[in-house]
């Protein structure tokens, strides 16, 4: 079984109802996830889209839209104060933990979201970020950080973002199920679905 | 109770999945709908937006996911052979009908999707949009064709148009259920849980 592969944005409130289930979701059916943190606005000038918050009818609508989706999945959610925040910082801690340990990075994105769309922080905050990097991992908040600004961790999420580029990650959130793309949160009825054999997969030759 | 408005457009894949539920969930509360037919192009020309398939990524995901998304809601659904279609000549017959019996035209509004998209039959085609339509109406098909052209119905569907403007209705299928928004058949869930009272409204001052 391969993983399922979750793409997401860390100033994605959609990315945030998509974490808060992905992991539950894939264990049911035996499966693990691959948390795959992009620079949307990165990937999206790449492929030559408009930024989605672009237009006011848009954004007054997924403002009201996003809180409605949380409540009817039953999730915490709160309209961060500044919005959309750019998030080069909380995805370069990413790859900083995942370069040695995939799960403590994994766990740090989960709290992350959280601590954006529930909580009201602002990930942008260095002190703030480095803190919470450091609460999975053994090393010291100001070394994270410090690596955070390192070639590596720009190499990663710069590598992270022309693979997204490439299989067409238009949007976050954005899943891969055995290859199978999913777009929104809103998509979670067809991947349980699929997971559960209740949903063939699509058949990209079809008319 | 007021009724559910479903804007749509005639070209839409997703405007037809939600054209065959939306009127049994809406029964099944109490509720009627008022079936809004319009432009989409023209709609998206006014607010400033672009058309959602400019892209081929978005483009083909749409082809994936429609498909994905019908056999998901146990619908049928054919992709038409040509894809998009640019929809006047039935959005105008329907207003015709409309003028004389709303039930009508929304019956004809019914079929016409089915027809575009289980079928594949071409809604810009005279002779068949035409019959169609008079399936459901008294008048020839001859007669309905000919005031499709006229002043009325092109008034009739430009008011519309203008409407949707003021709605922000960015996309299509668009619901507004007590004056909320819903964009897209995968809002049907969110419809349902609203007018069964298990989602509270969404209140526009929320932060």
């Amino acid at each position: 079984m391969t993983p399922v592969d979750f793409w997401f944005d860390f100033g994605s409130p959609y990315g945030y109802l998509m974490a808060e289930r992905i992991d539950a979701l894939a264990a049911a059916h035996g499966r693990t996830v691959r948390w795959r943190p992009i620079l949307l606005f990165a990937v999206l000038r790449q492929l030559g889209l408009p930024a989605p918050l672009a237009h006011a009818a848009r954004r007054d609508y997924l403002l009201l839209d996003v809180e409605r989706s949380a409540r009817h999945l039953g999730l915490a959610y709160r309209q961060p104060s500044r919005f959309p925040v750019v998030t080069p910082l909380p995805a370069r801690l990413f790859h900083v933990l995942a370069a040695h340990n995939g799960a403590a990075a994994a766990a740090f994105a989960r709290a992350a979201l959280r601590a954006a769309f529930r909580d009201d922080q602002a990930l942008d905050d260095a002190a703030f970020a480095g803190a919470l990097a450091a609460r999975f991992d053994g090393r010291e908040a100001a070394l994270l950080l410090q690596q955070a600004q390192a070639d590596g961790a720009r190499a990663a999420l710069a590598q992270a973002v022309d693979e997204a580029v490439r299989r067409q990650v238009f949007g976050s959130p954005f899943v891969h199920l055995d290859g199978e793309p999913f777009f929104g949160a809103d998509r979670l009825p067809q991947i349980e679905a699929r997971l559960a054999g209740r949903l063939a997969p699509a058949d990209k030759d079809r008319p």
